[in-house]
Order: structure tokens, then C-alpha cells, then sequence
């Protein structure tokens, strides 16, 4: 049997505008197996890409191995925690094994059904993005208005479902026309496409006639202004990505400044990441479980095969090639 | 005996850029005195003049009376519940004399020692402003790192000694040398005058080595980005008021977006009007009563002389004129 190899991808150059393949090295080696007390050996099933990469990217050094969630199952253990052949969710980075002590990894025993790619998506990080991002910041009450951007992407079209369960007007905008018909395929009241229509200002005044409640922002720089102006009084705006700003170079951009709309009007304006609630994750994938079984949330993925392509998959996010989560098989 | 007379100042033009006596019409005329089944006549003794008004204003009508609070005696009443002779304070608007149902009215007559003059300020909007937009917004926790800007002003200086009695290190900001001497005479840790320090940003550097915890705005504009930089994780913000765009003519000013530092240091910025609160102005009344009583909120007041002088002493605000509330006394 030939000997085998783990496969990495490190963070090689600090990204310039777009990322690119050649951001990134693939480093081949042979596969550590010896593991010491207190660790287990994983080897990957899928990998998650995701935006908040590029962001977080910054604060990387050159050389790491890139950030990111994976899916696999424990090869060998020395922990009592993790056992061997279980299906464990974790920060593995971009590789084929990983060995960990534990720090942050779940084993997805009950995840009943639900296949494994799950972990990385919808009873995952984003996941729990979209479920805490937009009850606990935006608080929505029945038939409010919302109104999410990035709509079709992996928290976007959680968030949308979501607010739809808790009996509100859902408008999202998204960046094709196929996106689109998703969009109202899941229960979206009204979306668009943001690359086609003449005017958010006008789409967004005809589309939400009661004004808006609230705004789950994934995107940032104009649009964020733009509903900033329409949100309604006591307006919540949950800031949870800004996809248009992460790839810009130069000087940062600016925008007009929020005084006059977010007093007048008393808006709340959060950012949060969601390992703020990491302790309340387990009763956030039950009721994510209720609803997906009973239709409530309906999942769609993006599949990518090869662990080579992790590259290609991350780029795709920043030209909107995805429809729901993207996750690597290996 | 003379025939009573009633002055009051209509809103002439819309202000361009700082407000001018020209903008505004003294009117005079015979006092009405006659008063239906539910009203009162109230005579005034003191006016209350604040940076509100200049963003209020863009919703008034040209010749409307111009907005604000005022303290007065009641000279008659058909009010069962508003009785001659008892001090109220309302929204009057800027007059001598005004008529009213009652609407907005609290009658003050639990004041005890403290002088009418406390209806405008510390017992009244910007005493309430300062101490839901403060404690309720930010939410202050002892030794967490308070920044208060114009903090000389009716509003500020009430923040930070709110802030000192939650147990806080409060850093404050004003626009002269005499204010900085005040604030520290009031306890404020630090105290600058940001027309003379060499930059903001080294200043907080240096007064807030453990960084801003709370950022109570009155100001706006570059200000408020120096500081967000400069928040700590999962710092609030209180968006109270934003001088420093009021008076701004041509295109609105632009800042750098939030999203970067919102998202990563999970920043809540919340805008309000006070007007929210109302129902618990009695509670915060007691509470601040108690504080004045025990010294540990200290008053000044900044008192001009006659009705005529309403324009000169709203005027003054935009040029930093007062320390503490600016009260004008008919």
C-alpha cells in the first residue's frame, strides 16, 4: 500500500484585490500518524469556504495554513472524548488530516440523518450565523418587513427561511437571475437581482411598501446606505458580512455618515461574529433540525470535488458562482 | 395698568448653514387670556435653548413657532389637573406665554429646592438624554473606559458623572481651556481641548491605555471615527447627537464604513431620542435628585437674560459660548 500523503493549502501571499490561485501553496507530505496523548487523527471528508476568509485573512502571516472548517472522521485516538470512526466538525484549516486536542470540535453524533456536509453549512457556522445574527440582533416580530442582500448565499438564504418562520415579509437581492428563482423557490416574498434593476432606492420603496424592520447585512458600502435611509423607526440592522468592501484596495471607501438617519429614527446597528453564542449553538441545531424535517428550511449546497480546487471554490464566493453553501468534498 | 403683552419667535427661513438672528421674526402682540373648557395660561420663566433644534428644524415650516421647552407659572386654568399659581415645563416653544392642554406638561411641583431652571437641564431633556442615553444605551460596567464628547455641554457633563458614579474612567473632550478646567472640576479623569491637542488619536492612545469601552457621541463626523477605531470588543456606542454635521451646507459629509471595525470588534451603535423613555422619567428624576443631594452630580448652568436674547443664546451653541445648559431667563 502506498504511503499515505496529507495534503494543505498555506496562506502564501497576502491577497491584493481578488484573491488568486497563486495566493495560495499546496504542500504535499507524508501523513503524520504517530498522535500523543490527548489528540486523535482526522481525515477530511468536506471543507467549507467561506467570505470571512478575505477579512480575516489580514491578520494572518504569510506561510500559516489557511483558516477554515472542516467535516471528517477520527482515524486514531488518544483522546477518550473522540472516539475512532466518529464524524467530528472542527477549525482544521485547509487540509486532508488534521490532529487535534479538541479545541473547538464537535462530534456530529446526533446528527441523525443529515449528511455530513450539514456541519459546514446550515447546522454549522453559517448556520448559526444566520439563526443568532438575525433573532438575537434583529429581533424580528411578525409581518415586519426584512430585507437580506447576498440572499442566495449560505447565510442569506438561512436567514430569509428563518425570518419567513417567524411570519415576517422577506425581500432579498441576489446576483443572478437563477438566484433569483431560488430565492422565491424557498418562500423569499419578493427578490431581485441586484446586477439588473434600475434602482435599489426604487425596487426597494415599491417592494417594501410598510418600510423596513430589519436589515441583515452581508454586503455593506452602498447598499447598506441605501436601506440605511428606508429602514423604518427603531430600524435593526445586523452586520454580519461586507462582501463589497473586503477585495477593494487603495484608500478605504467611505460613505455618508450615519448620524442624522440612526438618531432621527433611532436605528441599532450591530456587528457580531457568531462565536459570541458558541454556548447556545446546541439549542440553535435542534430547532434548525425541527425545521428542516418539517420543511420549514430547505438547504441547498454547492458541491465542489477535489481538495485542489479549495482554491477556486474560495474565489467563487467573490464571483457569486454559488447558490447556498459551498462545500469541498474531498 | 399696561396691556399684557405675549413675544414669541417665529421660524423665519430655514437655516443655511449656522443660524442667524436674521432667521428668525419677534413677534409681539396682545396677550390672549381667554382660555377654554381644558387648558391653561402659563407665563414663562426660563427657556431652554439646545443643539436639537438645528436638525429639528429641516422638518418645521417657515414661520412655524420655533420649537423648544420652557418652565412656567400658571396664571389661569380650566385644568382641573394644571392648577394656578404651580410650575410646569412643556414643550412652549419660544414664547412668553403659551396655552395648553396639558400634553407633554409635568408639573414640578416635586422639585423641592432645586430651582426651576432644573426643568430645562439636569431634571429635565438633556438630564433624561444623558442618563438613558448613557446608562441604557452603553450600559457601563465599573472600570470600563467612558468617552464623552462636548462634554461641557448640558448633556455631557452629565454623562460623565454619571459615568463616575457607575464607577467608570471617563475621558471627556470640550472646546476651550476653561471647559477642560471644569471638567476636571467635576470630576472627569481626563479632560482635553480638542482644538489644541496634536491629534486625537494619539490623545485617546495615551488617556485610554486600556481602551473605550463606551463612546457617548454628541459630535459625529471624524470624531466618531477616531473613536470607533478605538473601541474595545463588543464596545457601545451612543449616538446622541452630531454637531459637528448640523450646520454643514452642499453634500452630506462622508466617513469610512463600520463594517470592518462593527463586525470584527462587534460594535453595537444605537441612535435615540429620548422622547423613548418618558414613562420612566419619574424614576430617573428621584435617581438624579438623589445624586445632586449627595454632590455627586454637580450643576452649571450658563444663563442669559431676556426673551429677546433666544436667538443670540441658541447662536452660541455652535460657537462652544456655554458651559453646562443654556438657560434663558424672561
Amino acid at each position: 500500500m502506498a504511503e499515505k500523503k496529507r495534503k494543505s493549502f498555506i496562506f502564501k501571499h497576502h491577497f491584493k484585490g481578488k484573491p488568486k490561485e497563486s495566493d495560495f501553496q499546496l504542500i504535499e507530505e507524508s501523513l503524520q500518524t504517530s498522535i500523543a496523548d490527548g489528540e486523535f487523527l482526522i481525515e477530511m471528508v468536506c471543507l467549507s469556504v467561506d467570505p470571512y476568509m478575505r477579512p480575516y485573512s489580514r491578520r494572518m502571516k504569510e506561510g500559516d495554513l489557511m483558516i477554515g472548517t472542516g467535516v471528517g472522521r477520527i482515524l486514531s485516538s488518544q483522546n477518550p472524548l473522540f472516539k475512532e470512526g466518529e464524524l467530528v466538525a472542527g477549525p482544521f484549516g485547509w487540509c486532508t488530516h488534521a490532529i487535534s486536542k479538541g479545541h473547538g470540535v464537535q462530534v456530529l453524533s446526533d446528527f441523525g440523518d443529515f449528511p455530513p456536509t450539514y456541519g459546514l453549512g446550515v447546522l454549522g457556522m453559517p448556520g448559526m450565523t444566520a439563526y443568532f445574527g438575525f433573532l438575537d440582533l434583529c429581533n424580528p416580530r411578525p409581518n415586519e418587513t426584512v430585507v437580506v442582500n447576498a440572499a442566495a448565499g449560505a447565510v442569506g438564504s438561512l436567514v430569509g427561511q428563518i425570518a419567513k418562520v417567524k411570519g415576517c415579509r422577506v425581500v432579498g437581492f441576489a446576483g443572478s437571475d437563477a438566484k433569483v428563482e431560488y430565492l422565491k423557490s424557498i418562500g423569499f416574498d419578493e427578490a431581485f437581482n441586484y446586477k439588473t434593476i434600475a434602482s435599489l432606492e426604487s425596487t426597494l420603496k415599491v417592494s417594501c411598501p410598510k418600510g423596513i424592520d430589519c436589515f441583515f447585512d452581508n454586503v455593506g458600502g452602498t447598499f447598506f446606505d441605501t436601506v440605511v435611509e428606508q429602514l423604518n423607526h427603531r430600524g435593526r440592522v445586523s452586520l454580519c458580512g461586507a462582501i463589497s468592501l473586503y477585495n477593494l484596495e487603495g484608500p478605504p471607501p467611505k460613505g455618508p455618515y450615519i448620524h442624522t438617519a440612526a438618531i432621527t429614527k433611532e436605528l441599532k446597528i450591530e456587528g457580531f461574529i457568531v462565536t459570541r453564542y458558541t454556548s447556545k449553538y446546541p439549542e440553535a441545531q435542534k430547532e434548525m433540525k425541527q425545521w428542516i424535517s418539517e420543511g420549514k428550511i430547505k438547504v441547498s449546497e454547492h458541491t465542489i470535488n477535489g481538495f485542489e480546487n479549495m482554491p477556486k471554490a474560495f474565489m467563487g464566493l467573490f464571483e457569486g458562482d454559488n447558490i447556498g453553501k459551498v462545500v469541498v468534498k474531498i
